[in-house]
């Protein structure tokens, strides 16, 4: 194969000029980028590189900041609960919060958002039953009952930046602690385009600015015990948009005001992983219209300076949405994903953009994620460059993503020759990959693939984090399966099922946990959705339902969708019920291999339903006929090789009699195929050296393939 | 220690008069049964002995039910949901059902509570869009919306008599199948009030009559499919009590009618285990006045021909209540309890009756439950005794039993010598038990132990069954270890706590899935219960919940009783919420030797709570003080001799300084004193001697008791 540059972005680091233009050389880097803590000499900036500077617009103002600390960002906080002894209550509202990333406003124009419950009743206090002495940290309660419950709610200023916070606590900086400044006031704006203009000429040498990312960051909540540090964490929620500025705002544009206790909901707050509301959704567009308005002003600087703009898609990026059909108003040039897994690759590579770049792993640090050495005595970042490179490449294989890069501190790889040419041998294949997906789509199994959530293609891909975030779900296992499988796969909303979204649906998954986003929870209580997806699956669509999929309460049955899938859940209302035995039977997707789960109180409903396997005499994965349909149903779903490929079977299988080329017979290898070049990869994602046959359009190809390898030739 | 008679009745046997005469010497009986399939021969009757016999007063007229076909019991019945694919939707009544077991009841007074629900809204059809031909085992439906889901409930007459049924499939018998009549029908009472009279007069000989039991069979629906040939079986419910003429004057009384709706529900029956409601509440007490005002007029001609009567407390029991405050009215001289279980002696001897009789297992049966053999090859029914025995024993030492006895075949211990002997050994201490018993209470730990359900005291100790029919439910494992420790034990109801029941309470026990009767339900989302019970632990009260007590949903925390607890379950919307970590500590009560299990998906919200067992990193027990009280949190209760002993620890605790006497300090081992006659009694559970110190007012005494043995002495 030829040599290939370009497509790579280098973290190029200031007195480790040689080594930065050696590597630049030999990864074929075009771009030389800046990291947290690193600089870029002159040498490197005149060396004919683009130049690559990262800004984070709404921490890098501390001393703004300190002049302006009314224009701090803030978030609803809400105490634990305080049980009444008598009729009056004095409740510590800071108690429970660090009081390093946390400051009490008590300013009028936020109280008049504080709320005082009554827990034991769910009753809001009359504010002339409770008092704040101004300056106090602290709010009585009087005329309470004894023995009820109460809560305070209350906007905080947040005066310490999180990701700040967490890399300064994490390594021990003993640093300005950094804060964030909230856009939402005309003066911070005013400011902020500015310091744009600014920045812009006094970085002239700067080819690509990198927001990180807009202005919110994802809500993370810090607690003031030891003993339960990060008290909410949640990567797609709203709560650090809120301010009382903007529910100003929002009251007078959408005509009803929101309250403390649509944020905090009980001390529960609203975690992306169970569906919204109404106002939810009110306060998000809200919230994104803002983002957009003056996101684009300072990008539109950065344009006028002839520089290009990249967003980085994690950290502040909360807003943003690049997947809500509005984010090509930013008019960002790119949008880079630091990725652990393929399913990030295919949420990168599906946003509408022009430039999709990713961060890999491993980062250039001694240590990486959980304290296991990585660029360090005892680390091994080639073995771990191969072990991330077997998940990002399969997905990378199926979407087309234009660049990659590294970041942190490249003096670090000096002692790791095997990774230094690992990288140069990854980057040439990540570049063949690209220039394939330029001549065309790939090659996919003749099956339609839809997934259906609560959120729909808003949340495509992702679930709310990283996958160790998010691996409590089935369905970031299944997304993960599906990132690097032959097949399209679309996300679909309970309203994209009332519009029609079934038609070209041969697959319909629903996973997850009863009445969170990813089952669905009461969207599934909806007539017109249950007789719609009955409807499909009777004329010949397969409805493939994890762990708890189509679940409500307080109706007949507790999958909605019983009657497809030929199980139901005991809610305990049917203990005393005979349910239909389990007999296992054999069915070809099933691998003999597959070390599953059973769910608790789980049952089969029909007699028509085929256990495919049973595990201590329960159902782990059933099939259900219905019309020319049917419903399969899994306990659970890890993402492994085994379950990557009965995956790809059930699809083969539905795909029945349509042709089907270019499967591996190897579950350890995945191919794919480029009819615009003629071009076929097969890769192995094992530690051990594989043979696999493939049936192509010449007929059936044998390859023998090295660990973690890859084989690209023309058939 | 003296040879002791009477208090035993004996299964005689005819043919094997000389074998009944003998045993029932050696085993001191004073009175001889017969049994079903068993006569008594002249020789017996006349031998001295009372004469017991069994009546089932709703069975035993297959002539006249024949002749009155209209006046069989009936049931309530609910086709599984039929999905419509057009808009018109044929329904098979029987399609589901045994039909050896029902019969649709299409009269027009059967088919005014006839109900068609389309189950995907939730709503009732109108009458003029469905239709039934008479005699016809189907219903159509017109109108109906595609792929919607449609049930319809219908009255069906149940054509063959349960345990009849159970007996008759299980041994394969090849006998006229019983039917049961309905003496809600005038006439069914007329013919039975004569029967009764006629039967007294043709049984000279017997001198007490056993009802088995009075009308109504707990319900056991059976289906049509081999895989699943019991649909619905619950031993507390009210299902086999409906028919329409029931309906109709329910009606007349209540002012408003009930719907197969308030029977069917759904399809999922009100089962016991889970709350019920006002509606179900007024049937109930509406059956049960019918009950005892005819069971009355039944006992009341038993007695005007100078005989007892005895109810068996199971099978036609439904209606009954042993428990429920009216039962006196009957004016039962004695009520049997065939017993397993510790619980089920506690179960007997709480009712408020002059004669408490146990049934002992093993039955003089072939082969016991569950097909194992007992007297045959390879059965050893002395074992079996024991085994039972000692269930029953720990029991017993702590409420008066006045009776025990055997049932089935006599001459089956002909072969199993060690079994009669065995009999004759635990038949004299049940009687020196009972003479202790009669001196007065034995001592009990100054702890008041209270139980809280939904149902309180109308479901004291037991839950809808044998043990080995509710073993899923944690409260069983409770009751079964609290049958034989020396405390008082309540069983109390939300309402009780309202009246003032938590005063004497110093341990409060609530165990259950979240929803059921045994957690409570929405009962707990009282704001005067949560009240009462937190004050109540803030003055001293100790909470201990098993698996999820005080569960509600909706609302800002899972388990109500959070903040005493220190726990809490996470219903997904807490999923990115951080938990505070599980350090164990040590507790006294908690025994190194146990081996327990932990609840998904709870975790701990309190700085306080402290770890008591730990497994895998979560909370297994915890301890969470609270005022003066504290919250204990189990995740599940299985009862052994490690767990029993454990709960005795914690009330052991909960006692404090107070006197604690007659405690073993080995955990096989058990005691009881007699302070009316300065006995001790003390008992090993286990298989393998044993040696225990007990701490009595005389001092600390040392015993060695070989396996399953008892101690008696005077102290």
């Amino acid at each position: 194969m030829s040599k290939l540059q370009g497509g790579f972005t280098l973290p190029g680091e200031a007195g480790y000029e040689e080594l930065t233009l050696k590597l630049a050389k030999k990864w074929g880097a075009d771009v030389i980028r800046d990291s947290d803590g690193t600089v870029l000499s002159d040498d490197i900036l005149n060396a004919g590189y683009d130049i690559y500077s990262t800004i984070c617009i709404i921490r890098d103002h501390n001393k703004w900041a300190k002049e302006n600390k009314d224009k701090l960002q803030q978030t609803f906080l809400v105490t634990a609960p305080v049980t009444a002894r008598g009729t009056s209550l004095k409740v510590d509202l800071m108690k429970d919060f660090f009081a390093e990333q946390f400051a009490v406003n008590d300013k009028p124009a936020a109280i008049k958002y504080w709320q005082v419950y009554d827990r034991t009743t769910g009753e809001e206090l009359d504010r002339d039953l409770w008092s704040h002495e101004a300056g106090s940290s602290s709010v009585e309660i009087k005329e309470a009952i004894p023995y009820h419950r109460y809560t305070v709610s209350f906007l905080a200023y947040r005066i310490w930046e999180e990701i700040s916070m967490y890399n300064h606590t994490t390594n021990h900086w003993d640093k300005e602690h950094l804060m964030q400044i909230d856009p939402r006031y005309p003066e911070t704006r005013e400011y902020l385009l500015s310091w744009m203009k600014n920045w812009c000429e006094t970085h002239p040498a700067t080819n690509v600015v990198r927001f990180t990312s807009m202005f919110y960051n994802f809500a993370w909540i810090w607690g003031s015990s030891v003993r339960n540090p990060h008290l909410f964490s949640d990567w797609a929620s709203y709560d650090f948009t809120v301010s009382d500025i903007a529910l100003d705002e929002f009251a007078k544009k959408y005509g009803y005001s929101l309250t403390a206790e649509d944020f905090v909901n009980g001390g529960k707050f609203h975690v992306t992983h169970m569906p919204g509301n109404d106002r939810k959704a009110d306060w998000m567009a809200f919230t994104n219209e803002f983002v957009i308005s003056f996101g684009k002003q300072l990008i539109d600087i950065v344009h006028e300076y002839g520089k290009k703009a990249y967003v980085f898609y994690d950290d502040s990026w909360v807003g943003v949405e690049p997947y809500n059909g509005r984010f090509e108003e930013f008019g960002f040039d790119g949008l880079i994903k630091c990725v652990f897994s393929g399913f990030e690759v295919r949420l990168c590579a599906g946003v509408p953009v022009k430039t999709h770049e990713l961060r890999f792993h491993p980062y250039l640090f001694p240590v990486g994620l959980g304290g296991a050495p990585t660029f360090t005595e005892g680390g091994d970042p080639a073995l771990d460059a191969k072990k991330y490179w077997i998940h990002v490449r399969r997905a990378m294989l199926r979407a087309k993503i234009d660049r990659i890069g590294l970041g942190g501190y490249l003096h670090l790889v000096e002692g790791f020759p095997d990774f230094v040419d690992y990288i140069e041998k990854i980057s040439d294949e990540f570049r063949t990959i690209r220039d394939l997906h330029d001549a065309g789509k790939p090659y996919t199994v003749p099956v339609k693939v839809k997934v259906l959530t609560y959120w729909g293609r808003l949340r495509s891909w992702t679930l709310s984090g990283h996958f160790h975030e998010t691996y409590m779900h089935d369905l970031i296992h299944i997304n993960e399966a599906l990132s690097g499988l032959p097949v399209d796969v679309e996300y679909i909303s309970f309203d994209d099922v009332k519009k029609g979204a079934l038609k070209d649906a041969d697959l319909l998954i629903n996973a997850g946990r009863a009445g969170s986003a990813w089952s669905g929870g009461d969207s599934w209580k909806d007539p017109e959705v249950l007789s719609l997806v009955t409807e499909w699956v009777d004329k010949g669509g397969v409805f493939l339902g994890v762990n708890e999929p189509s679940a409500v309460s307080g109706t007949d049955t507790c999958f909605a969708l019983a009657n497809i899938l030929g199980v139901d859940k005991d809610l305990g209302d049917r203990v005393c019920h005979g349910h239909f035995n389990c007999e296992a039977s054999k069915e070809n997707w099933v691998s003999a291999d597959y070390v599953g789960r059973t769910k608790k109180h789980v049952f089969i409903t029909d007699e028509d339903t085929r256990v495919l396997k049973e595990i201590d005499g329960k159902p782990a994965i059933t099939t259900h006929p219905f019309g020319k349909g049917r419903g399969i149903y899994m306990a659970g779903f890890e993402v492994n090789f085994v379950t990557m490929r009965m995956l790809l079977d059930l699809i083969l299988e539905i795909a029945g009699d349509k042709e089907k080329l270019y499967i591996t017979d190897n579950r350890n290898c995945e191919c794919a195929f480029y009819p615009g070049s003629d071009t076929i990869i097969v890769i192995n994602n094992s530690d051990s050296t594989q043979v696999t046959r493939v049936n192509t359009k010449a007929g059936v190809k044998e390859y023998k393939i090295a660990p973690y390898d890859t084989i690209i030739e023309k058939i």
